[in-house]
């Protein structure tokens, strides 16, 4: 049994508790959150126990690996004191919303073999995989232009988006690592436009926008754009496909079930979209602590790690600085 | 150009001769009709001339072939003369309601080589087509199952019903040929029940049923189901589904248009499929006519003949008598 | 939490452990199985204790509810235990293969309140739910017909199926039930008809069947077509349609994932469907599950009970009655 | 019976020819080419005359509207020689590759009120006009994103290439227009990236474009994207989707049928895409041709106009613009 300690029990650190504790190859072995009431309820519903503080489960000799899903300005300290003790550390997305100290953070960790894997959950998704892996075993040829659809199904509150870092930090970062990861390459131009269609009343009061598209290139032209709203009232709308060479690929969206109702006005009829990520994502989430436990057990080099979290984050700085100069942003401009 | 003659008016007489009209191979030389004001429309609409009977088209010696669209009870004859004067026929289902007049008729023709084509347009549908060639070209392993699910739009008027010879003998006689055509060996037996569903009043007086499910087996055993219903309120429904030892086929509905719309309450909706069967097997009728042509010009035998009609009345028959007796028929009692 | 005992460790029993030990509502209080070493697997894999015998675990006064997941000549006699410790029981399907000993059953249970469930999964799909609810709901007005297509995705051993009682009992026992289920009512008469196309040899040596059709109606002339085959090469093929005045519904198969390739010379293609039971009706079994709890907890009614498994039962003998008469058999006549 | 006269009998001109003769509302008095044979060919396959020259058809009192169908650099003059004739014009697009031309013909045309309608047959498409009716009928509520995905089969030749005014203006015209038709407002920025990813060597020697993306705004910040290629192998793929507040509509490719193949390693198997053009819009040219028909009868106002053209370059030019400065470009830049 692998022996995994929790930081963080909010709603997405309670969903990986729940994977954890039901997976037969893993020991919760205990679970930290700054709110004790929290960490108690999920121990409780867990069975495993609660940490006094972080630095317990750091020190623990007991403990081969750490899931970090604690609030995003704690995620690089985290990271800091998994390498120092040794720990594997699974890292929720994003590393930080402040690229400076993400920069900061990428020196100290400078040289450490200490697996670092950040919680990019998309790549895990079965449908996506399938289509990367076609894609990348060369089944359309070369790879010509990738079209991301990401689509929430409802705005977060008001009180969310103010401390999110913004939709582009905050939700377009999947969509920025999952270009990177379909495209193959590294994106080297950014251009962003984005509005607060959906809620303009709040856009207006902090500049926060709802919806957004972003067209990329790499150094080799390969195109890609990326569709973001914070609201499809007919569910999460996750959706990728690849046109290549020899062929084209699609990740198309999934439903609950596969029911259709045909009345005397329309045919085909089904059910919306799964609600959240949560539902849409359950079989990423599950496969993402595979690949956690695989980096633990057989010393593998992380799927997805630190340097992606990063790249991710340039990414999303690039367009913002696109969108507020309403010009083309080279990625190197970023970088340094 | 091929110099076609037409017999009948009416609704589908008229879609014949549109087709026929608009044909860059095909002159339309005549058009007759027993009522002499709708021989006279067509005549107008499609530029062409209005026989006066008819006996005038069978004698006039441009003419390549006829095309017979009329009241069933006259299809007999016309076959008759159709071959007495040589010249093709295109006739539309069913030969006649009557058996005895079938095989009657199949004495006096008997040893002609003049093609006789059957209007079963179903087998000239792209789509049906192209699971009958895969099916029959191998890509399935051996046939196991065949499943023809064929459903009207509405119910016809009871005038209509009253004259149409019932439910298998008019509506069902299309499937029982498909059925034969994508089975690729005879039924030996069949088993039906029929029932009315959607108008018992009319079935309480008439007999006639409107719903009805019918079983057959072939000697090596085949399995086919056939389903129907005079009204489906989302459309005209027309599926064929064929399950092999390497693999299954079908032949899907078609709707108008690709559209779809996505709200808060349902995803993938669209529209009805299409209303009914000129529309439906539109390229179908084409298709059928683009063979009729062949087979003057080309002399090649016909697709779907005589025989082929003679087989869909005699499993029409044995399934009015399985449906009565409660029991299953076997198509040989039936034959002679 | 609930205390559950298991009895039987084989494939099915293994599932059930699986969920019974990651359900945050229940405690899997121990496991039996003939096969010591088996029941010792699964009780260290679900972190539970072996019981010497399945009399242990009914006489348990902490155990809640039994479920029976045993070889099928064990079932009735579990049963019976169950009903004699007035526990809670959720008993694999069938019954029995033989009808005369689940009529005996029925006599000694008579008049019991305990509660008893029926393992017909199918049921608890949330496609088929949809599709029963939308249909009873009145979303379709009248029901007219239903088509259920089950076809296994490959045969079993030769084995297995000299053990399973045949076809109609072993596996169009599902179909049998989820017919009775969408229906609405009980089917009162059945024409069957089945032959080895798979594997003609062992059909010739021991009389079964592999494909199959089976053509039922209701009293009020509703009308029910199942099509089975032991090996569907393109995967587990479940399908159920119902057809109303008003409407149709469906409830489709279901894929692992929607990634989908479209190449030079085919577009669409998509991988097989779920292989089998297990993955395919994971959600199913997880939620019939869900119903025993609440069968135990709330006193609620069994949703699917010793009844039905009669009913599905006899409607596999009167299949087997019509198929080697090759005739319609009334379902009154096997009843008694 | 409208009487139309057509110029140029090249491929696009034969279509056209081939609709007007057998349309039955239409006589198609008489054709002409450059290129006698050719509108020999036509006027005998459509029974009609050949034209000595344009003006003749112009000059013809009896013509009550033309359709000019030739190369592109004739349109200009035929649409002036239409208006000082008074006779209603159906023009082929683009107006022309020269903006200068274009605006200089608008001033000769100015005032006048003879109907010149457009051929944007994309419009007429029974599945992108039940998208736009819906859109604009306030089925999706406000219009927040459109997606359109453009891509050609196979690559045109070296010659047409080179001729054609690049992709922008000869292929992405359509887009242009298709944009601002599901939008509803006019695009006041674009930004375009292109390259040679399929043809390299030819895209060195010409600086010729294949695969391209564009994304344009609207003044209310409604966002568009176009994502464009040369040549897709699985066929013409035309796809329009429209994001709004309420909803999601999305006009998706049609297939000649929709049989679909099950194997052992594949589900869904179908066939690819119509093929091009011709093809798959073949009920948008028809819809177009009644359209016109209907300008000419009922002196409706054009659907889409002299106008609708000129904005469709303006937005070519702002994407060649925006490629060549690598920066976004405003609309009124290009529009002085």
């Amino acid at each position: 049994m692998v022996k995994i300690g929790l930081l963080g029990c909010g709603r997405i650190g309670r969903m990986h508790a729940d994977i954890l504790a039901r997976h037969p190859q893993v020991t919760l072995t205990s679970v930290y959150d700054v709110n004790a009431e929290a960490a108690r309820e999920v121990a409780q519903a867990c069975d495993t126990q609660v940490a006094a503080n972080a630095e317990d489960i750091f020190a623990d000799g007991s403990v081969d690996g750490v899931l970090v899903a604690t609030a995003t300005p704690t995620h690089v300290g985290f990271i800091e004191q998994a390498v120092a003790a040794g720990k594997p550390v699974l890292c929720e997305k994003p590393i930080d919303l402040d690229l400076d100290r993400v920069q900061a953070c990428a020196q100290i960790i400078r040289g450490s073999t200490v697996p670092i894997m950040l919680g990019f959950n998309r790549r895990f998704d079965p449908g996506h995989r399938a289509v990367h892996k076609a894609a990348h075993g060369g089944d359309i040829g070369e790879i010509h232009q990738v079209i991301i659809t990401s689509r929430d199904p409802e705005m977060p509150s008001h009180a969310y988006m103010r401390e999110s870092g913004g939709l582009f930090r905050d939700m377009t970062i999947h969509d920025f690592d999952l270009a990177r990861y379909m495209l193959g390459e590294e994106p080297v131009s950014v251009f962003a436009v984005g509005t607060a269609l959906i809620d303009p009343g709040f856009g207006a009061e902090t500049g926060e926008i709802d919806t957004a598209m972003i067209l990329m290139q790499t150094a080799s032209s390969r195109q890609c754009c990326i569709n973001n709203s914070r609201r499809a009232v007919y569910g999460y709308d996750q959706r990728v496909e690849i046109h290549g060479s020899k062929g084209m690929l699609l990740s198309d969206n999934r439903r609950n079930h596969e029911a259709r109702h045909h009345t005397a006005t329309a045919t085909g009829i089904s059910e919306p979209y799964e609600f959240f990520f949560i539902e849409r994502y359950a079989q990423a989430y599950r496969a993402e602590i595979d690949a956690f436990i695989q980096i633990i057990k057989d010393k593998t080099p992380s799927p997805v790690g630190f340097e992606d979290g990063h790249r991710a984050l340039v990414l999303a700085e690039a367009a913002y600085k696109s969108m507020k100069d309403r010009s083309l942003v080279m990625v190197s401009e970023i970088e340094k």
